[in-house]
């Protein structure tokens, strides 16, 4: 029994200073890098590259919007030839930083609305699916279990992997459960391992109504931004260990 | 005896058009393409890169300053590592979006005031010859023959390219004359081509004050965003080929 | 009887040049002025506002998403507050700019996917009026005959202008025909004039289906990123002045 | 006696936060605003003028390159024109928006690298001059005393505001030792606070080399980016109160 521990990284800008990269890459084992449309810049995207190699942190590219001040969050009504072209873009220059610094990039995880259009778009998914492919059809497409883009990204005969979400509710149809929602967020360390484990073990969560959800678990999403996250992450990992789960970066043998 | 010409491409933004690319495509061999920070996006980008491969056109990465609205043409102090990382992302990102498209790229080329500034700042040359070193030893590092950042590429083991400007007055010691000296831009068809074949077959150009002066001529720049520059840059290649000049790409063997 | 003329203006970027602004400006009566969000720039935005000012054209604010890659035209899932401080600022930097050259702004006219948005969404519609009531309570907001956006503005106690669009084709309910429908943009200049003469004395406008709408026509848009819009502005003006139909700025008395 | 405590605000950016401001303004007089060019978006811009005037804190706009990546501290070779133009839209923006709070704005203070160039560039110093009596001739000029901006802003007809900086080691000529010195930035906080009581006091400053040098103090620079900078505004507000000088916004009769 093995899992993936991937969290958002590299998004700082300039001046501005977003999460605890440094602390994360204690526990996790992928990192997604922004790419510096939705978040990050070309010294930050270049020092969290060697930063995550250094750890033994495998990288992968995390295209967003170009909403800065949005940080990619906002759903923008993009063709599918932008969507395409804008991922191509970003896994580039990901990819090639990485290239600069000896380091060949594992995965591909859309960003904040782009990730949340492309579970339920299927053009959208087909499109950012053709944008890996067409660079490299080795880099494996991380989504939502069930989701447009893992479809899409099979489709493509592409290596997918389904993520999972430990410190957030399910719905009993297996999706995630709003943010506006009360207790949509789980908060108690405690309680984020527990699901973490039965998720990888069990391969199921329980969901906001108490049924049992079945659902696939290759790797497990840590927040990056939220305060605390990198006691969060080092928390989940031991908790797995300790339940007898190897952690390990997803491309890994 | 044979020569290179090369033209900035890919200046277009969004709804915003600049340049004449497809025309230029057919008399040009190396074509500057410019990364979305002073200009291009990533569609523009990839639609460029395209239209040069149909055409038989090598493909170069042309990065450039983060300021659109300045084109790039603005000088700016960034610290060396600020160069050194900019110019690495954009090459990424230029020969990432390349290669999904079958081409690996030929050279770089810095733009606008990067380019002025790498003339005589050793220290900015140092960076920009090590960000394309870190990416790739076969690249071709484009610059003004005596320049810095010719040294510096050749420091760094790069091929480096001798770039003269056919239709720009020259000052006696070799440097290009100010744009804003009277006669420093010469409007002349047959005197631009005149000029060219001449760099070409004697390796010298007339200066400013009669003087003849030596000069490095590897690959001639034609202006790319001047009204009929697709005309001009017809007329240059014909010159050259009457004149016996064989034009080819630089790197092309 | 009596009309406004209205037109997209001041869209340039920089290097990059959109639109026939002076040409335009012969024949308009309402310069609506991009901000610098989804087009223009401080430099532009202050040359625009000069040369509406000198042909007597009134200028007002033109605020729209920042997607300038975008030109504006793609949706943005912003929220009401984001819509209205980013309204707000623009609505200043115009005004403000326009009052350091003498000139009191006559009205607002959202963008874009702003302007679609605003149609049919009520508090998108309410946090726009809002950020102009805020700044001036005697602005007058443009907006479609009938949408939301209008309602909105007179709840909020502005003044409103119903907007038409004399070459673009109308559906049977009153609604704008999709760009993508065949015939949905009249390139006949007479009949383009026939159309916007009817819309002012009779207050109809014959749609798609041959059926005839009634509808408001305050101002009329004539789009000014299209080649020879400045002659079609021309031919409109003669043509509504022939009509007997006076031709003056909504805001002159 | 008596003098104004000033301090850059605003500087926040879509999920990006930096500074302090809710605690400086608990000892500040007047906040220097940034209008989104270097720092600042419409909603953060909107909500510190909300929380400045709540706080009974005047408002001044803080204009700055475009170059956010740069929080605008890079120098940019912009014309006289171009910065005439970049200030006076972002005091629109800012006057603008303050207006729709119900407040009138007080100063005007550029930013970073524009501050810095203004100091002995009179060509730019006028410009940015101009642009403050093009807005509104009761605006107050903040820069160093002996600066070409404060000539400038004479010159045009403005007030203008001497600021010093008592955290900030002085040369003996009066200018702001490089922060690249040991011992330019002063961390203990009891020696800023004498030296800003000395400064106002006694119109004088001791440099680096022991020397005492006369300044003129009209306003105390508080810098907000840094730890703990809410503490030391308020140390310093006491220091100067115990010391029996009056500390009012400089705009307060």
């Amino acid at each position: 029994m093995r899992v993936d521990i991937n969290s958002d990284t590299g998004e700082s800008f300039g001046a501005y200073t977003i999460g605890h990269d440094a602390g994360l890459f204690r526990s996790i084992t992928s990192a997604n890098v922004a790419a510096g449309f939705h978040a990050g810049d070309p010294s930050v995207l270049r020092a969290t590259i060697r930063l995550a190699n250094g750890h033994g942190v495998a990288v992968g590219a995390h295209p967003g919007f170009a909403d800065l001040v949005g940080f990619g969050r906002r759903e923008l009504n993009v063709t599918p030839q932008e969507a395409e072209d804008l991922v191509l873009y970003q896994i580039a220059a990901v990819a090639g930083v990485a290239a600069a610094e000896g380091v060949k990039i594992q995965h591909v995880k859309p960003h904040g609305a782009l990730f949340n259009m492309a579970v339920r778009d299927a053009e959208l998914a087909t499109a950012i699916a053709r944008a890996v492919a067409a660079f490299d059809r080795t880099l494996i497409l991380f989504g939502l279990p069930g989701s447009e883009i893992l479809n899409a990204g099979r489709a493509a005969g592409l290596r997918v992997a389904a993520e999972v979400f430990a410190d957030r509710a399910y719905e009993p149809d297996g999706s995630l459960a709003s943010r506006r929602k009360p207790g949509s967020v789980i908060h108690d360390p405690a309680a984020v391992v527990a699901r973490a484990v039965r998720m990888v073990r069990e391969r199921t969560v329980v969901a906001a109504d108490g049924s049992v959800v079945a659902l696939e678990a290759d790797t497990i999403c840590v927040h990056g931004d939220t305060p605390g996250s990198d006691d969060l992450a080092a928390k989940i990992r031991a908790g797995l260990e300790s339940a007898g789960i190897s952690v390990k970066a997803i491309g890994v043998q």
